[in-house]
């Protein structure tokens, strides 16, 4: 989250640029390509459809289109920079009322929820919302593990380092990731200068002995790629950081069943502004030493957003348990993957315009949730420039798109990644720029 | 908050003690005199009261005294080892709809709340009911500064640290706070071995030279006491803990204007499970850098906590604003006031049945808020073991109470620090048992 100081930069960045002005003869053709490749991606089969359900999916479909009208001026600033999941509200706002919590103000006073349990801040209806959606995506074992909430999975993070830094140790032990990894993990690995674990970079690099952690991002942030351990060396420990592990960004293959696997609700519903993660850890003391880093840092772990996190999960699991009975609403993931699938599409489609960007591509696989086979549909693009372009991120932002340069994420900044999961307007507005760029130059 | 090993070890502390076996005569005496003194001491002045609003009051002073039927066995472990507010519990199902809030599903997606802002994660709705609050209250001057919210204001703590400790010292800087202190400070400062700073102890002793941070926690934990800074030597930097400067635990005396003040609503509202504390900063760089703390270690802060304590805090400001207009329901300030007043003097009347405990003594003043002169009305009781008894916190697990050891607080074992926050029915079994305890060996 390198965030405001990107933002402002790129706010303050309203100067006129050439390419800007010479990008409207490009517009109308843009809009109407768009609104055409949309037509026949979402060319549903609606025989079936009960007529509410009609209605309720012409309204899903033209939250997608509306906005297709926009037309881009070049110089509004769009900032992709960091991960914020608003292309979610659009979903939450159509499931209306039963997503809607009501809190009563002698609800919540006390710091505990069950004393007896290993996290005693960790809300019992939030827990079973977590076990149950787990069951009904399949993507994670949860009978036998201890299940510890987190202010978002980034303090969870650092609780997990904190649990397995050996406290006997002479130096801090080194953390590492293989590259690209999010930029965050050296940032708060090492911001306070802590005794217990330091930053050691790229995993596949490390070649040292004795005992280090990593921390296997799988699907990757930035890449969406699928990732295995890479050091395998005696004396290691492993975080999964498994935030994207749900089945609107990648195929489910396996119920994860890791030592310590990490989740948050920001990725996997959008609720980022509920600050609300959880660690799903095999070992008891570890799960201990997790909680009794919550208790220090922040004495738990807020209450009101445990209740409406739990509402949350429990609709989506609702969503696709009751299909049929569902308002006529497409269940969570299905919307979600629908929707992921089409900006994927549109950002091949602009990439393959020209020869100004590439993109990775990974093998597909079948989702045993959905039955479908596709392969990782990223909640970031890792865009790279091709050609001369050495600063990837510099080049956007001359076109006022900004983006994170891939050098904070281990990489080169020939690289850059580019949240897929922002508004859809801003989102049509940055393929727009980008089709027309990499068409101009081209 | 040392909470679950204490507790757990009460929980299990169920076995027979001599003393519990001859506590049975003390005890139908004990619950007589206890609902005199409760008859005497809320002899209201019913005569201008309009029928609700007697009705109302019946019903706050039935729940001061309905729980004073409980009969002690002496067995019941009763844990007063951390400061859970839940004596609030009750005020706000009295005040009951007025303090509900509802949240949409699609409601707070997005991390940011005002990017514009130095605190980009800071609800308006909260940072307006704070400025509105302080100004009803006049506890503290918000002009010229900046709001910062934080996962209660342990975070906030941490975050102050973090922003004061200059990254260029080749040794971590030195926090100091004067003894007795908050337990927490130095477990905070410390648990992640930071080369940024490091607990140096009680604040009357230290004799360095150099640059160095005080914490002033005013009125302090745990014994009530008002604070002025102790070091006053050039490099010293300043951190202002008034998480208890509000009229229901001591007499508002000023509006406090110093440069960082951490505030929290666990001891304000009582709403500790929201995880809701602020701080009011003069430095914008300063502001900056806790807000960046709280970016790098949890990427904001709930925004569901941030609105529900938003409508608390309105609440409790209606409730002074409109006094005659809230049902008859007493302003929140006047019924906390009198709740602890209660309680202050039930405790101080068992301790003076006997010679086994003592209570400090502080001055009183004139609340500028409510006109009152009173001394402070601690939310802990700073309690001494007289005679023999070297080690009070075991003394008093022998009979069941579970409470803070003095030791952890920078002072002796002839302390500890017991909470006068729990619930009624917690309270009285405690009252009864330490008169009882006090009467006996006397």
């Amino acid at each position: 989250m390198k965030t405001n100081k990107v933002q402002n930069h790129c706010h303050k960045q309203q100067k006129k640029n050439p390419m800007a002005l010479s990008m409207k003869p490009f517009i109308v053709l843009s809009v109407a390509v768009n609104v055409m490749l949309f037509m026949k991606q979402f060319s549903w089969s609606n025989e079936q459809m009960d007529e509410n359900a009609k209605g309720v999916h012409l309204k899903e479909e033209k939250m997608r289109v509306s906005s297709s009208a926009v037309i881009d001026d070049g110089k509004t600033p769009i900032v992709l920079d960091h991960g914020d999941p608003t292309m979610y509200e659009e979903y939450w706002h159509l499931v209306g009322e039963k997503t809607t919590v009501v809190i009563h103000g002698q609800q919540g006073i006390s710091y505990f929820s069950d004393a007896s349990k290993v996290c005693w801040f960790l809300e019992p209806q939030f827990e079973r919302a977590v076990i149950r959606l787990h069951k009904v995506v399949g993507n994670a074992i949860t009978e036998g593990y201890h299940i510890v909430v987190g202010t978002g999975s980034s303090q969870l993070y650092q609780a997990a380092l904190y649990a397995l830094s050996p406290s006997d140790l002479l130096e801090p032990i080194e953390v590492v990731s293989e590259a690209p990894f999010y930029s965050s993990y050296p940032l708060i690995t090492d911001f306070l200068k802590s005794g217990l674990h330091r930053w050691a970079g790229d995993a596949s690099k490390y070649d040292k002995d004795g005992p280090y952690i990593e921390i296997v991002t799988s699907p990757n942030n930035p890449d969406g790629s699928t990732r295995q351990p890479m050091v395998n060396r005696s004396g290691g420990m492993l975080i999964y950081d498994l935030a994207y592990y749900w089945p609107q960004y990648t195929p489910i293959t396996y119920p994860a069943n890791h030592d310590i696997m990490l989740f948050t609700i920001s990725k996997c519903t959008g609720h980022a502004g509920s600050r609300i993660g959880w660690a799903l850890v095999k070992d008891e003391a570890i799960a201990r030493k997790i909680t009794k880093y919550m208790e220090i840092s922040t004495i738990g772990v807020s209450k009101d957003s445990q209740t409406r996190a739990a509402k949350v999960l429990d609709v989506i699991s609702d969503s696709h348990v009751h299909k049929g009975n569902f308002d006529g609403i497409s269940p969570f993931f299905d919307h979600s993957y629908d929707h992921m699938a089409w900006r994927w599409q549109q950002l091949r489609e602009a990439v393959n315009k020209g020869k100004l960007f590439s993109l990775p591509v990974f093998p597909s696989a079948t989702c045993t949730f959905s039955g479908r086979t596709f392969g990782p549909l990223s909640a970031f693009a890792w865009l790279k420039c091709e050609s001369e372009v050495e600063n990837c991120a510099e080049f956007l932002k001359q076109h006022n798109i900004c983006v994170r340069d891939g050098s904070f994420l281990g990489s080169s900044s020939k690289f850059v990644r580019i949240s897929m999961l922002d508004k859809t307007e801003k989102f049509e507005l940055f393929i727009q720029r980008l089709s027309i760029m990499n068409t101009a130059i081209a």
